[in-house]
């Protein structure tokens, strides 16, 4: 039965359409429902809508709740929709009336954008504890070559020297450089939108600061125009923040393919990260990097989806949001799961210092000679021409 | 077991990263991997390499894995990685020898582009079964109300008189027009891919012609790397297409919404078209056509996401196509799922002909004005500065 | 002086703002709208709205203005907001009242919407010739090199024996079949949106197959609400068949840049179209090649910025779609300009077939040693097994 | 002549095509580039490269380009390709010797790195402050309509009571908001590139701390090779940033261009904001708010266009990049015009509290009534469903 339930029929297809993956995606959600939940009972119940008895009974059945479903043992139907609608008819069949109560001054339109939150919340942390991890794994690496050379490419071509340890420290300071925007996500998003209901607030003496302390948030989303207008606006953000990390896997991952070709061999992906072919027998094949540097698209592509939709559209909560669930949990999975198998291969990485040297040939040391002639007096745009000289023709 | 194993471990999370998603969405391949791999078989037989025996076997047990498939019998295991491996494994465990045998001169690389083309020929087929009866629809609807009239829009200001008729038969002429589009996407990945192996072909005896006769494909595509390279472009293609008749879809749901609001009032969704709020017990919500506006942007991130995938990448196969499976297989099936739920909404569209009537207020037919004075004689842009007066200051 | 001036004074940030670049943009479509222009002139006069005199002036000052545009004498004033306005003002200022009637029966929207059709199919025309032009620049280039060799990659790795003539053919094939998406583009948008007027037509009795003919548009776009949904749509479509044609480019280029780096050395690049480095005297970098890969990005931006402008709103003109005309004069220019600097170097490609051959090494062959043990009788699988275990290990 | 000159030939169609539009958009950059360039001129005289007196004339004549640009007085020839060769030429005809010592220890691409951050830099500043003073109109508007009240809409019908000063919050507060993004931007571009040359350092003693505390830049970015990672990707972010903020414009113009129909007449824009139409005599049309609303695609396009750009690329200088220049540039002139243009309109934006209270209708009260009912002790969705009878079946 539907929250909304009025006793017309649905067309079943339509049922279908409307709710969409919904009741499967909501299973990330409903811990974090339940735990909102919970704080807004206890408000319910300090402003007086419940009594001590009835808070004390949703509580802890919304505990059993989360119980439930770590266990595996709680289902959403399809014909719930979403986890709030399952929720709530859990607790009205054990507990009767109290369960009746439970939606008093909110909204199913506040509910999520609190459940998102605090999943985005926690997500983030996860997502920038891993960064650290990753971090320090290219630090190690570098540390672990503190003499190796390098060529330097620009345009695909030889330019200046290079080592192994500038190269993993670039991807060092990349990584860490995300948290800067990603702690800027972490504060944008961390102000409660529980009380704010379908949108324009109750006409009930609610206490929103009660639940935004209760839920750890930083601060109460005051406007409720507001936090309907920031659904989808944050979430871009958390996918931009996200496709930005992955961003470095892209390159960290077009540099290791190309340089662990044979013709190069500077570094070497074990056998066990390396895939073969149904036909070549001879192939070891890097297909870890390849989907650690495709996945960066993936994310362009939910980003992109998601930050039109709500475009173009007036103030208030429209369905159309409904679809921005799936592209921000598949964000963060797809992230959680790059930086963890990134860290892996790094980890892992072999190079091979004898092919770095050997590839250390004399063009690369070009503008070093510049440099001689200038501590000679030649002053530089005379030098450089002397030097070019040498290389003309060729 | 994998096709490439060769003794030498491979890590489990890499092992799961690697396979992703593959093995559920290639249950949607499977049918058409079966047929292909028949009609390579017999290939096979015709120039030699399996005796008449070993064809009859392979292509009889192919049949017999559509059939467990269509029954939900047959399953394709994470450790299998595709639907590739899967019908191998069953075809060497059934068959002995002939199932070894059943990859000689191909890869799976020309495999999956068979099998994802042929269900891309197919899907392609349906939606543009699915639009002309969509396009019908909005005929029947045009003509269902001959006489109504409806206030024309720009900026969204009122501008000049419209009909519901000339509404619905814009959507009629926009929705036949991707036809031509959609006909030229079938026209252009019309052509068969096997016996391109991994993208440079096979130093076999192979007839392409007879695989691309057997599977109906209109020309053989010759060039193996051309092969490859048109792997991601012609899926963005596909999606770009698909995504061209959800944005008709998503201004008609734009329109209704608007124009369905109680302060116009021209048209109406029977309440089995509508949900309701979990807070607000008046609502009627129009979450149907939202959700319809709204695909569009799902269509926008898919194509996004696919097209600079395979982008700064050199020809020959990358394990980064892999991820454009997923998207092609979604593309198709929301456009599919809209298309029929769209259907269903305009043949159960009411129109009401008084609330249409009603709102022909006379600033739309100030233009018409300026036509009487043109007819009097009065050059254009006089009569219209003539009657521009009258709406001056108001 | 705007076309819709009634005396109210407008704020001047307002009018930069509002104008933008049209007056700029609007060079380029100035010859597109005259010729719609006298076309619709001599409607008027075959109807009996204009005499044969006013015709024949129209006509004739029309003509001029195209003769003063290429002279590069003619301007549209930032004020007169954009070609069509300065148009009816000259027309105006020399005939008097002829070009007070010239905009009778027609709005800036069908104006501007056929001189933006009749320029896009004469772009796509030059596109699709430039195509064939290129297209032929690779066939030229397989027969200059019918026996060279080249490794086949897949996975950035050496996988199989290919050629420079299998190399040159693939592009060859990719750009021609370009030639299905961009005929059906070019037979989609051959139909005449003139005498849609603002986008709901016009109450006096124009001839529209007349102005079509006159036009040489295929056929009528009858529907006026279309014509301005089709505004955007076939836009975006375009850009995608442009995007599609530098996708090629995209993969050529960066083919090239791989293979032309001294380590490899199977193509080189004349250094007419090399450049330099401010810093390193000894650099010949391939930016023409990244430019050719990176416009493909640039065309992926246009498409993106203008396939969700319209997205989520009613039908009927809006002002947002003023803002396609810029992208897709910037689209064609671009691609037109790549493709020509693309033939120029594919005809200047040098080869290098001794570095060719020396590339063919051994593992290249791993396929053919099995399909030489399915010769004898050998399972494929079994041989492929076989032949694998030279391989492992190393 | 170029700086790389070696006194080959360049193809001229090759040159236009390789210098683009830098020519031109690169002065925006000069001042910045002069700014640079005296600092590193500073710095080579600390650590004794340059003289005294060749740092005094340096600086001298950096400061008369300043002089010369600002009075529209200096040019970049298109043979000079950018600011950075030009301003070097300039140098060396004024100053000779010390001109041609400029460039020692530095390369055009942590010259452009260093530019393009300094111009970044004062640009958000100019955003953030353009955001503060918007903001601050729509709480000027807020404080101006305390009482009138507003129905709030969810689903595009109506919902719950709001307000005047409710909407109008909303922005201020949205606005706001983007200060959190906006200022983590700031801080992660506020690291100084000058001395990472052409991204891998150079072979001599430069000072980097001096420079980045001349140019006031909070910290080095030590790793060169980073600095040239994050070109492309700060720019991205950039963009993500300013498309935030057209958001927040977008979804206010759509509210507003709704809401000042006539039909709901809510507000009222100014006619010195209104534009009219070519055709209709009656129009008055909200074009402004329109292209505020378009404009947040253009951004999108411009992000769009730019994130992928380097995907899939390997580390170090591509040619590429050179084309994130303008959509930079753009993006930010954009974003600067339209909070400009919206501070007008909100300020001059009337509201008609008589059309508001009329639109205050019952059933925006029925939640209130629920509300009324769990006052009295019924359970919430007992309340809700019988107030839901009311509605049921109209």
């Amino acid at each position: 039965m539907k929250l909304w339930d009025k006793g017309i029929p649905i067309d079943k297809q339509v049922e279908r359409f409307t709710v969409g993956e919904d009741y499967l995606l909501d299973m990330v959600l409903l811990p974090y429902d339940c735990q909102a939940s919970a704080a807004h009972a206890r408000m319910l119940g300090k402003i007086g809508i419940l009594s001590e008895t009835e808070v004390d009974q949703l509580v802890g059945e919304l505990k059993n709740i989360i119980t439930l479903h770590e266990e595996g043992n709680f289902t959403i139907l399809p014909e719930q929709e979403d986890c709030h609608t399952a929720i709530e008819a859990h607790l009205t069949e054990k507990l009767g009336e109290a369960g009746q109560k439970i939606h008093t001054a909110r909204s199913r339109n506040d509910q999520v954008l609190t459940a998102m939150r605090l999943y985005s919340k926690d997500m983030l942390k996860e997502v920038r504890t891993a960064l650290k991890k990753l971090s320090l794994a290219f630090h190690h690496l570098a540390h672990r070559h503190p003499e190796t050379p390098l060529p330097g490419f620009t345009h695909t071509r030889k330019a200046m020297p290079s080592s192994v340890e500038l190269w993993a420290t670039c991807y060092r300071d990349a990584l860490s450089d995300n948290e800067i925007l990603l702690k800027a996500l972490s504060q944008l998003i961390d102000q409660s939108p529980l009380g704010t209901a379908a949108g324009y607030g109750v006409s009930l003496p609610i206490d929103r600061d009660f639940t935004a302390r209760e839920l750890d948030f930083a601060r109460v989303q005051e406007n409720p125009i507001y936090a309907q207008h920031s659904r989808g606006k944050f979430e871009t953000s958390i996918l931009h923040g996200l496709a930005q990390v992955l961003f470095d896997l892209n390159r960290m991952a077009t540099d290791l393919i190309l340089f662990s070709l044979p013709d190069f061999g500077f570094f070497r992906l074990p056998e066990a990260y390396c895939t073969g072919s149904s036909i070549m027998p001879q192939k070891k094949n890097p297909d870890v990097l390849e989907l650690l540097r495709s996945h960066y698209h993936t994310l362009v592509g939910l980003e992109s989806g998601l930050k039109t939709r709500m475009a173009n559209q007036i103030s208030g909560y429209h369905r159309d949001i409904q679809l921005s669930k799936g592209p921000l949990i598949q964000g963060f999975q797809i992230t959680l799961a790059c930086l963890s198998i990134a860290e892996q291969v790094i980890s892992a990485l072999e190079v091979d210092p004898q092919r770095c040297r050997e590839a250390m040939t004399e063009e690369l040391f070009a503008t070093q000679r510049v440099y001689e002639l200038v501590a000679r007096g030649i002053p530089f745009r005379e030098a450089y021409r002397q030097v070019a000289r040498d290389y003309s023709g060729s």
